[in-house]
């Protein structure tokens, strides 16, 4: 993680179930947030359905802010992001959760603190809170089953923001203490199955040869083996081609 | 969505709680799916929190097919994506959400039926479970909290592979019935906005004039304003520069 990238906060806007707002925490510090706030929270705080949903994320996290209005909450932020549904026919841009990371990835380099606002589980944001911030974000779904719940979208928002900070890796196949067989090892292999292919008869039409040692190599080197496994590839040929006595 | 698609079954093995089974046929319908299988759940099924959670989810996918064994569940699928939270020495291809969701979207095209395998919230996958698929999905966390769990993975595999089937759409801001002025509209503002600061004596410094027009110029224009916006602009202007009685 970049220690120079000031992480977005997250504002959770009356939030009514303590589950919701533990999930929400235990979903930002899997992704490296850790900046929870939280406007008017239906059953106060500190709250113990929170702190067992969080699964210790509370407790490893700064202590959580709680204030009385979405205003006093977003005071201190150069650039808010709002969360709802659907976009509300107001004109303020729209962003997908891809996007609006990318663009919460350029501010949080630049030095810009920034925050994504959630609303309530049943209502969401009003226009009013909306309009609060500058960019709106919205999370395309099922339109016949759109009900993405809070801890669920701040798990959408967390996983697009956590590409920017936490390392990817590429598509790999970890090999531990072996390595790719070397063609060489590969081809001795090869060379010894068509020989004992030859023996048991395996090539019955010769005109249907050359082409089925092409398949038959091309299905074995997607498996690509390693040296390892060519030691244990030929240790099958000797158990196979053994004398059943 | 393209109905041409065999959309992912989504495969869980041994799942305790069955508000993480209702929260993960949440998801699944959330983005699109609807195949859920379970392998011996602890609590039977059906579940009554499992369908208390799933927010109706449940009720409108076909119903969950509950298998003895991890094998029976995947004897239909052609290709099989196994979770876990990190990679487990074994030779076996690893990507992260986002590649194999490319690559379940490339084969589920080409007619393969895929499938996406959870393990047990505590214990996850066992490494002979790992082996029964062809690829592992691990999702990069914070290394200090890397809890993720099951209703979780599934909301980010579920999100990465809606991108494939969903529409998405690209950064904008909708306009409704307006539409963002022309030039020439926010030419006629901006010179009568000018008169009325030359009037009100605002270019005190007449070698900084040119550069703060243009400096208030490239302000305004950020805002993008629409044609509506525009005449509110013109009313705002009349307004200020009324004569007070």
């Amino acid at each position: 993680m970049e220690s120079s990238i000031i992480n977005p906060a997250f504002i959770l806007v009356e939030p009514q179930m303590g589950e919701n707002i533990g999930a929400v925490a235990r979903a930002m510090l899997n992704f490296g947030l850790t900046d929870l706030r939280i406007v008017n929270p239906r059953d106060g705080w500190p709250n113990e359905r929170a702190i067992a949903m969080s699964s210790g994320a509370l407790d490893k996290m700064p202590p959580v802010r709680v204030f009385d209005t979405l205003s006093d909450a977003i005071h201190d932020l150069n650039f808010v992001y709002t969360t709802a549904a659907f976009d509300r026919f107001m004109v303020k841009p729209v962003m997908n959760p891809q996007d609006a990371s990318q663009d919460m990835a350029v501010r949080a380099k630049d030095g810009q603190k920034i925050g994504v606002v959630f609303g309530r589980e049943r209502s969401g944001l009003t226009n009013d809170e909306i309009a609060a911030g500058q960019v709106l974000i919205t999370i395309p779904v099922n339109e016949d089953f759109a009900s993405l719940n809070l801890a669920q979208a701040s798990v959408v928002i967390g996983y697009e923001w956590s590409k920017h900070v936490i390392q990817q890796f590429a598509a790999h196949t970890p090999t531990g203490k072996s390595f790719p067989a070397y063609i060489k090892d590969f081809d001795d292999f090869f060379i010894r199955l068509e020989t004992e292919l030859d023996k048991g008869e395996f090539f019955r039409v010769p005109e249907m040869r050359d082409m089925m040692k092409r398949n038959i190599r091309n299905a074995l080197l997607r498996a690509e083996f390693t040296d390892q496994e060519i030691k244990t590839l030929h240790g099958i040929i000797t158990a196979l081609t053994r004398k059943q006595s």
